[in-house]
């Protein structure tokens, strides 16, 4: 025998393993926590949730911490000690909660469906937890469910939830299913109500049922179908305050119902839950097609599986909490909008009727007011089929309701915030060429959503007045901003279909900011029908969702919009300097104590972060002379207003807008105007980043002389060429371009300032 | 030329129409005024509506004299002296509103959608009117707008209404489309509230729409696709209290539209309005079918054709108020239940979801604790196909929803009312033979209504204790009594199928009723769980729908339920004398002024007619021996508790259950049980009836020495024989046999006195 070959097998296994090591998933750096409380009692949370979800899924199961949420609208806080249960539809990042359909939720003991004092919170079954015995990341959630010894443990499909629970030796297992969880119904705001419900026993291992329900969407109809790994023993159910009785059905408007079971010590309990909007019958298809069996560990992996195809759309270099960050934010971005058809397609179109997508995906969500900035030109880049989908529930939408979402929630329009900002999305999406879309019937949609008169449209006062007057419609110095962009996107449209007159009268309309210009104060400030301005005025006052000409901020943050034509924002300021002098007065101008609308935080003078007027501005001085100061307050945004803790983000996480403006800024560009093909350089801070496209190709960005520090742009070069831009293009990218940058500790003031450097109106060469 | 053969052409044409002369068709002795005004304060309105439908129809068009109808229930009262507009769905006889769908009106003048002054109706569009310029009859319903000068026709198909204005000359003539338009919304009794809603302009005379809306019925989907006959030159349109403005669409949930004309003196503009409550596509595909042209005499023509045939399956002679009572009564009762399936057959399920019936029918609107009495009864005899139809709607309910129906509307539980009175309706249909029900489905049904929890029917306590505890569910005793009924049916269904544990535990059941009776006041009286009497007693103490051990009625008149098991009932009271004492008492014995519910009138004694509990009250007399009495009291309630005028009914008419009474009383004969196949003998009015049956065969009475003093039977005979009984069967009818009364204006005591001519427990021969 001979010593020299006697190699330890670790050893062996080590030099194997150093030549073929796998790399780190990607679905590693997503931490589900990040976003799920507020930074402070001045801010709002990310308003995320920690459950597992598959991209752009219906089915998103999660713990809830509320019993009637509100705020934050995922339902989860952080902060919170006790969980009441597990629902299966969540919002991720919105201000306004809706959904939670059928919560489970774990229990021994005796079961307390409802409380016997009415004081108590009516989730007689809520249990205390502590993050010290949770775990979240994509695919699985985990907690230890402290008042009763039962881990829990989630996953799921696209359209089933499955549940995994613990339990410890007991004849008093149960699981309750809670029907009437939802946001708060005292709240009059919304005016929720749960008009009819139904929990049904097939079989010792099957439940069925369904509710329907108005609050912020105004009629879902939310249908499941439940299986047991483990036969129940019995099944109690109560409706309201009723005192539970063993039944195996019960209709109603507040149903709850206990399966109970006789456990032994660790055994487990799986359960699955396939949600349908149509049908219960489509629920049960659903999980047909889904989860057949009863792997929870496959689900689960499956489900990570999903999300690192979608993450290694981009693959970067860059620290540790960059990295999560970046991760997490593409996960958020991906959270939704959510497919919410049928496997066979049925989905409730925004009439109310039912009806069957031929591309089999109906997509619910579109939170417009903030997405169309930067998270839909990212999908625009990197889901290009989901984008087509989009636009296409969008069409439906305008086919049934007569114009485009605003404010979409389960193809049905809420009005919540203003613009008609579905139109941005649409054009960029046709300007970059994405397939699968009717072109023709597009423009009739974004042509009727702009001509007819719709609650925040008064299209007929719009052309009258070329401004909206604010005593005819409230926000209408925002409106007026908003919609000049919107409807230059429909002019640049008419523009490539050929619609000259379409053109002249719609790039004539994205002028009317120049109206509520008032060149006394250099603010965008409201006028009346008669032309008067507003008085008094005052650049700090904070409006927020009507009743103020701001939404949702005030005139030093809403003076900053006009992306379509920046050149002319900056004239009407007085030219660069002016311009550029008022953008330090904004950044460094404190607020004024107890002013504050509370949708606005994340504040670097009057910048703030938390809410989406200001998501463009930092990007401003590009267009006047000064991209350093760019690079200083955008890199300060990356790396002050962003990490990776519970509460990473500065305002609500806003559907993934919060998200794509650090993926696209962390790459060192942003899409000012987001459809126009141009993006304006920032400062970058991850050390690279390679973006698959749809045409195969790939774009990649990297840094030299990488460094907390070095925030400020010493040169660029595009494809190994020196490039003294401010900007890309659209084309850059989709040909697969190299940009590399050199960075370093102080500003290089001579590199992209001269007035060629600057950002063009105009992006694409045609 | 012969003078003699010359013979004046109008005699020729009087010998020969004298020969052929056309009967009077039957259509004309509808008076559909008839049950639209309550007889005084204390009562209430038939509740009837004037408007065209035909038989068994969706769409029921009528006009509204009130702005937000809650009673009368039908939105029309003869006592009014405006009218609102007309709407396209109408509850017939109900004491509780709902619907009033699509509600249009003609007006001229300025556009008053909605007026100035807050404080006025919201209906600034209503017109004055009198009935010396309307005119109601099947098929046509005609007003003269006063405020406008337009007169206004209507008619109807299936699901299509079609309206003719003729208008005053005028630049400013109007259509008003009221979208907003229901029951009462600010009373919180059933919390109607419209979730959302849109008009929309397709062309210059085409509009559509819909609205959902929550009310009585809980999820109601509203679609309508109208055509003017006459192209708009321009519509306004608003939402809520918003200034009306021209615009081709709108969504929101207080729609209102007015399309506007320019007429000449006399010009006609016909409007048809199709409706769905499923989608608009299917709205527009029933006007297709029904009514593609314009011709408005002819459609009227048809629609009188259609209830010319239904009413021709009962010929009678009799007075004209006689005839016009009978045959306004037999149109009544053939107002519903309502085909609400569109005509390719799709509805909603109660489940919400949205199916397509097979036999393309799905009814509506099945008041059962008024109709399964004798409006049933009276469909299973003379419309066994639409009985059919009726009951597979109930087994389709049954399979989402888990029992049948007790009070439906739109598919929907809304719980009105006490019992599960779909049972002995099914049990009589099945006992009758009636054909295309699948009898093993429907049993299960039954059985799974009896024995599964629900509202109102705590079936657990009900084994459990042998009667309701008042202290578990109120309204006990007219539960208890209602309840032993519905379960001999149970019984008697199961005994056909051979089941017979089951025969064994609901014949049981259905004796329950004993465990109630207070031998010591001889009435039906509530019990706790503790086997108490509630105390203190009063029989003649009104109940209202809960809060009280009797239902709307008091215990005089609830003490007489037993339609299962007369001659126990009779045995619990002391024999034949003691009953008919007491039976004497009831009749003669007045109310304590102010304590009556409102829903009893029509008083004779404690008999209130104007409510069903005591519907069978009068012919009990026939059980214990003295059919005479039988005679005196059920002739005066035809005599004096019907009439031909607006306050025809002695209250509700209660979706064909007072009517039903009318047409089995004034014939002789009524079903006291309505599923034993025994009908107890009364005292005919009619001179002569003719029934044609679904074997084709025609039973037949006639009266001889009829007279209004005559109301007493000296004598009857059966098919020619002397017939001593107090009854007639099922098979004596279906036979068609011929039953000839003679009649006196004294009792004679020998006919029908003796124990073997009381009606028996089972009227089958089997």
């Amino acid at each position: 025998m001979n010593r020299i070959l006697v190699i330890p097998f670790f050893l062996l296994w080590q030099g194997v393993s150093a030549q073929s090591i796998p790399p780190v998933k990607l679905v590693n750096y997503v931490k589900p926590f990040i976003g799920t409380s507020a930074v402070d009692t001045t801010s709002l949370s990310g308003s995320n949730f920690p459950g597992p979800t598959t991209p752009f899924a219906f089915v998103q199961l999660s713990p809830d911490t509320r019993d009637a949420p509100d705020d934050p609208a995922s339902g989860y806080d952080y902060n919170d000690k006790t969980i009441v249960g597990f629902s299966h539809t969540h919002l991720s990042g919105t201000g306004v909660a809706d959904l939670f359909d059928v919560l489970l939720m774990p229990t021994t003991g005796e079961v307390k469906l409802n409380p016997g004092n009415a004081k108590i919170s009516r989730s007689g079954y809520r249990s205390a937890f502590s993050h010290g015995q949770e775990t979240a990341r994509p695919g699985y959630y985990q907690v230890m469910l402290q008042d009763y010894g039962i881990n829990a443990e989630l996953t799921s499909a696209s359209h089933t939830g499955m549940h995994r629970y613990t339990f410890p030796a007991s004849t008093q297992s149960h699981i309750v299913i809670d029907m009437d969880h939802s946001l708060d119904k005292k709240r009059g705001y919304w005016e929720c109500r749960i008009i009819a419900g139904e929990i049904k026993v097939i079989n010792n291992h099957t439940i069925e049922g369904y509710r329907i329900i108005t609050g912020w969407a105004r009629l879902r109809k939310v249908y499941f179908h439940a299986e047991f790994s483990k036969p129940f023993d019995s099944v109690v159910m109560a409706n309201g305050k009723q005192k539970p009785y063993a039944t195996t059905l019960l209709n109603g408007t507040a149903l709850k119902a206990a399966l109970n079971f006789s456990t032994t010590d660790h055994e487990q309990v799986t359960v699955k839950v396939a949600l349908s909007s149509v049908s219960i019958e489509n629920a049960k298809q659903n999980m047909m097609a889904e989860i057949p069996g009863w792997d929870f560990d496959k689900i689960s992996s499956q489900n990570a599986d999903e999300w690192e195809k979608e993450l290694s759309k981009i693959i970067i270099e860059g620290t540790q909490e960059q990295k999560e960050i970046f991760y997490t934010g593409l996960y958020h971005a991906f959270t939704q909008p959510n497919n919410i058809a049928d496997i066979n397609g049925d989905y409730q179109a925004t009439d109310m009727t039912i009806r069957n997508a031929p591309d089999k995906v109906q997509y619910s969500t579109f939170s417009l007011w903030d997405t169309y900035r930067a998270a839909h030109p990212l999908y625009t880049l990197i889901q290009p089929e989901k984008t087509a989908g989009f636009i296409n529930t969008m069409i439906r939408q305008y086919e049934t309701y007569g114009y485009l979402p605003i404010w979409q929630l389960w193809g049905d329009e809420n009005y919540c915030m203003i613009g008609n900002h579905a139109i941005p999305v649409i054009t960029d999406a046709i300007l970059k060429g994405i397939p699968g879309i009717d072109v023709e019937k597009a423009y009739q949609a974004v042509k009727a959503s702009s001509t007819t008169d719709h609650p925040g449209s008064p299209f007929t006062a719009w052309e009258k007045y070329g401004y909206i007057p604010e005593d005819i419609e409230s926000q209408s110095v925002s409106i007026t901003v908003e919609m000049a962009y919107d409807d230059w996107c429909v002019a640049q449209l008419a523009k490539k279909l050929g619609k000259t007159a379409d053109y002249e009268r719609f790039i004539k309309r994205s002028a009317f900011y120049k109206n509520l210009y008032n060149a006394k104060t250099g603010f965008f400030q409201a006028r009346n029908k008669d032309g008067n301005w507003l008085t008094p005025f005052d650049p700090l006052s904070y409006g927020g969702n009507g009743g103020s000409p701001y939404t949702e901020a005030n005139a030093w943050q809403y003076s900053w919009y006009v992306p379509q034509n920046i050149p002319d924002l900056i004239k009407l300021m007085g030219g660069d300097r002016s311009f550029t002098a008022k953008l330090d007065t904004f950044f460094t101008l404190a607020n004024k104590p107890g002013d504050i609308n509370g949708n606005a935080s994340g504040f670097i003078g009057q910048y703030a972060h938390g809410n989406e007027p200001s998501h463009h501005i930092a990007y401003l001085y590009d267009y006047a002379g000064q991209p350093w100061k760019t690079q200083y307050y955008v890199s300060k945004v990356l790396n002050e207003l962003y990490n990776n803790s519970s509460s990473g983000y500065a305002g609500n996480e806003d559907c993934g807008q919060m998200s794509a403006w650090y993926i696209f800024s962390s790459m060192g560009f942003y899409p000012v105007n987001p459809a126009n093909g141009i993006y304006a350089i920032g400062s970058p801070i991850l050390k690279s980043a390679s973006m698959t496209l749809s045409n195969d190709k790939i774009f990649s960005m990297s840094v030299k002389n990488i460094g907390k520090q070095n925030i400020y742009i010493q040169s660029v070069k595009l494809n190994g060429k020196l490039y003294n831009k401010t900007y890309i293009t659209q084309d850059d990218i989709m040909n697969g371009s190299n940009l590399e940058f050199t960075m370093g500790a102080k500003p290089n003031k001579s590199w992209g300032t001269k007035a060629e450097d600057q950002p063009p109106l105009w992006g694409y060469k045609n």
